[in-house]
């Protein structure tokens, strides 16, 4: 039975403070979370091969291995709330897996922005959702944003190649565009068969929160893009 | 100049307690396994797609992620003796890639055999050649060997596969004696281009160390496809 009356909103206990409705809401969302970080794993380990030199290709592979750290974070957490993280993740698997087909890098320009692009707006998004839960799963989902590190290092490596050859800073533009394209895409169709999900995210009853969160993503990947030195 | 007289064998000076001509000799091997480690995670991420589920997948790219975090701390140490760590890694690169390149699973039963004949091939290699370091290296490399519960991960997968159709114990027989063909065939390679390297291995003297090395291991490797439920 769901539970919508509060029973069991004890700090410490097993569920969490959450209601039940909202419990399978948020196994719903560190599902999300945690799929993501482990396919963001196993495709930038996969692109590392593109890597100019072996600095740069174990730089990559160390960024990569952050993600699992992560991942293993939201699965612990799920199995603390009773929900296999397999479970938590299989309805994700196909859009994610989908973006990722959909993006895959051609050079090693293109690897480095779209790690970049994507770390970003996995952040973003977690940051978005963190103020919809309760403790603890608020204090889990902000640690594991991505070490700005990482993100330096992406930054870096977009900018030497565009003080390369400053025509790349067209192509990575237009890409970078790409990558959010099919991002939100996906989340979109996310967001439309996973109604639990949208009702966290809504959980103030605004029922155009979807559209505005995408517009604030978008947002801050336009002002991400200008630092790294890219248009938008 | 290479140092041949001992000078400088300061336990806690930069370069650590070996003459020079071992440092250098120490840094080929330390490359080594950093290369390796460093391979076998980006293949092992690469072949998580073959998993059956998204537990097992998870699990397979979590033993991936053991790996990088060895890398760091050779690559660390690799800094600490002045030698950059791509340096020490390149001349291992063609072999180690010709090694994963002529051993690409096709099936889960295949990725986690190859996963256990690996780390457990290069454990023993490890094993064998930190007798011939000094400290803080032995310590090092000792403390770089796998944790056994990814091998206990990958035997009892491997036994399931063959508990669910007894066939397939002759194939991955057969698979793992070319894994440790191709191994050993990059190793002779390796082998007989690195005369520091074999130096180091020799380091008592004898001529015939490779052959015996190779002997041991390969014992060793048998001893273990029975434990796994294969025959050798």
């Amino acid at each position: 039975m769901i539970d919508r009356n509060g029973a069991g909103r004890h700090p410490g206990s097993v569920r969490g403070s959450l209601p039940l409705v909202s419990a399978f809401a948020v196994a719903d969302l560190l599902g999300l979370v945690a799929f993501g970080e482990l396919l963001a794993f196993e495709r930038m380990a996969g692109d590392a091969r593109l890597a100019p030199d072996l600095r740069r290709r174990a730089a990559l592979n160390e960024m990569a291995a952050a993600e699992i750290a992560n991942y293993r974070r939201l699965a612990d957490r799920l199995t603390a709330l009773g929900v296999p993280p397999e479970d938590a993740m299989a309805p994700y698997v196909e859009p994610v897996q989908a973006y990722h087909d959909s993006t895959e890098p051609r050079d090693w320009a293109e690897v480095v922005t779209k790690a970049y692009v994507g770390d970003a707006i996995t952040d973003d998004f977690v940051r978005e959702i963190a103020d919809t839960l309760d403790e603890p799963d608020r204090g889990l989902v902000l640690d594991v944003l991505h070490d700005s590190r990482y993100a330096d290092f992406a930054a870096a490596e977009i900018r030497l190649a565009v003080a390369d050859d400053p025509r790349v800073a067209g192509r990575l533009s237009m890409w970078a565009r790409r990558l959010v394209g099919e991002a939100l895409s996906q989340a979109g169709r996310v967001a439309a068969e996973r109604a639990t999900l949208t009702a966290l995210i809504a959980r103030d009853g605004r029922v155009d929160v979807v559209p505005g969160l995408f517009g604030r993503l978008t947002t801050a990947h336009t002002a991400r893009m200008a630092a790294a030195g890219l248009n938008n």
